[in-house]
């Protein structure tokens, strides 16, 4: 077996220890007789796999007792409905865009109830900083405050300094204002202080396990004000009450976002993973800017992602060429979102920084060949 | 590895060669270097595994060109929403009640719009028999009526003859009227003509794959009716127009169950599976009606279902020895569900007449020890 340098966007990289015990287990789970996809979610091996898998994210995360973990369906996507659908209760809520994805946010919560746009950073179709959160202006009325800490497609991250201006802006200017974010991309790639918020929510084909797993971490005081109409599998509340498992869940992709977990917990956690990551992102934006312009990231330096990282070359078919001989080369998911085009490396905990060394290497050659 | 005779209602046994095969390829599928959960939905290898699993299920079922299939989340409890969502569009919905499945999908519709009780064939808190269809008060204007044609829980099946009454009855009372059947524990189990029905859904964790899929068979002309403000995600026409990726779909979930429809397709398609199912039920039938009255299946024997065979045991006691020395012998998944106590073997398509002659071994002496 040979396994590709994986810089797939997500679904993503997983780590080939979880893959390895997956795969052997997957059709006798600790000697039970039958895989852990083939037994009722309601009986003790399935709960024992849910239970500790959300133990490991509370360890991994640190997410206080007054938070409730809920393992969901539908991907980030339908959270951007169920968030204003559990969340609005008749009032508005703030949207700030800072790229594709929250742009998606905003118009899918306009289209349940009231969504206020409070400021974009796009200039000419581009998303390339972050705003001065200071100067916001925050609705104090307003049921929460959304943001997308990390824009997969144009490569823009809210970094611990800034996630901290933000929370210093809004506790001085409306008090109380839940702060409800889209980590999809990020989450579990640094430390976090779950305490910031009122709701963060991740779908885990990213940095967590496969798709079709959506996970949701709440404030219990945000429960409870679910819209009447609203599907009974939608209401967080119900989730809650009912330990995610108000219907079948997605149990193999639990199952592995638990592998995951106790992988990350194995490499010494969230700390570890944060230098690392941040090292493997130096290494590449390291590379794109000292290559004489060659490669280009457009980002504000002080907000380029950790994560993501999008970049052009000089024209659309020398790109077209990266991307079919780094496949030829070995290498997976290096083209850009179609909205975007370009090139893009995702870097998630499970890409190695040997990946990201290999990258480097064939970025060399190509720019010394058609440079 | 020993594999144990698994009953499980749902998630339930897959076929060990599926398994076999999704294990080999986790890491590496096909040698592109990477399982088929780490890379993009939308890149070559995903798209072609998507495109084979929906042909091969229109061959297997003969779905006919102006059905669409769709690839959901959220099991079939978000399709009790998503339907009355889709196809009320202002009017009314008939329900036919014929246990728990169809109850929780009537409750459902009645929190989203208008849902109408057509019967219910609830006895003393049972559900023993169908309804006689031809008698049964359709409503000519209702936007659709909807049935549960395999009750897991109570073991109750909408069998050939009696779907053919009902369709006659339909067909005869109220023209045009579209069927729309909730068939999560049976579909795959018996050919099916599609054409009857305006919409089939179901959760695959029976008879289809794992968890975290839920498969919607959809008659073209009902698309694009969607209340306003119906989610993004859960317009059928959405997804319909984007080949059920309007977001990132579950991906091993549809691979997994595109390996089941090629298994099923190696053993002769569906005929062959119905005759295979019949035979299995028959022997499991034949073994409780000859047991002098220890095992009990109190169903009307016209609707007795072949894929939930629910059965009782002179006492509670027993019952709960049943359970745990079948375990202790290698069984799975054979108590009962928690709301109706007793016994329950499931029978789907992967449960082999291996696995049933040993169940009917172990519940003769059962019988003889405890008798």
């Amino acid at each position: 077996m040979t396994r590709a340098w994986n810089f797939s966007a997500g679904p993503a990289a997983l780590p080939l220890e979880v893959l390895q015990q997956a795969g052997e287990e997957l059709s006798d789970w600790h000697g039970i007789g039958a895989g852990i996809m083939e037994v009722s979610h309601r009986g003790k091996a399935f709960s024992g796999v849910i239970a500790e898998a959300e133990a490991d994210l509370r360890e991994l995360l640190s997410i206080p007792e007054n938070y409730k973990v809920l393992f969901l369906q539908g991907g980030q996507t339908l959270q951007f409905a169920q968030v204003p659908m559990n969340l609005l209760a008749g009032r508005s809520a703030d949207y700030l865009l800072t790229g594709a994805w929250s742009q998606k946010a905003y118009k899918e919560a306009a289209r349940i109830g009231r969504a206020r746009l409070v400021a974009s950073t796009e200039e000419n179709g581009k998303f390339l900083r972050l705003p001065d959160f200071g100067s916001l202006p925050f609705d104090k009325n307003a049921a929460y405050f959304h943001l997308c800490t990390n824009e997969t497609i144009h490569g823009v991250e809210v970094h611990e300094d800034d996630e901290t201006r933000l929370f210093d802006a809004i506790s001085a200017a409306a008090p109380g204002l839940p702060l409800v974010a889209d980590m999809s991309s990020h989450i579990l790639s640094r430390p976090l202080d779950v305490r910031r918020y009122g709701l963060i929510s991740a779908g885990a084909q990213k940095n967590i396990g496969p798709s079709g797993l959506t996970i949701v971490i709440v404030r219990e005081d945000l429960l409870g004000r679910a819209a009447a109409g609203t599907p009974a599998l939608l209401d967080y509340r119900n989730q809650a009450d009912n330990d995610s498992m108000l219907n079948t869940p997605p149990a193999f992709a639990i199952y592995v976002a638990g592998l995951v977990f106790k992988w990350l917990k194995a490499r010494g956690g969230l700390a570890a993973m944060a230098a690392i990551n941040r090292e493997k992102a130096r290494r590449l934006y390291a590379a794109i800017d000292g290559s004489g312009g060659f490669y280009k990231n457009p980002v504000d330096v002080a907000c380029r992602s950790n994560m993501n990282i999008p970049f052009t070359l000089p024209g659309v078919e020398l790109e077209a060429r990266f991307v079919k001989e780094s496949e030829a080369a070995g290498f997976i998911g290096l083209k850009g979102h179609k909205s975007v085009g370009g090139i893009r490396a995702s870097l998630y905990n499970a890409v190695l920084p040997e990946a990201v060394e290999a990258l480097l290497r064939f970025m060399d050659e190509f720019r010394a060949a058609h440079g």
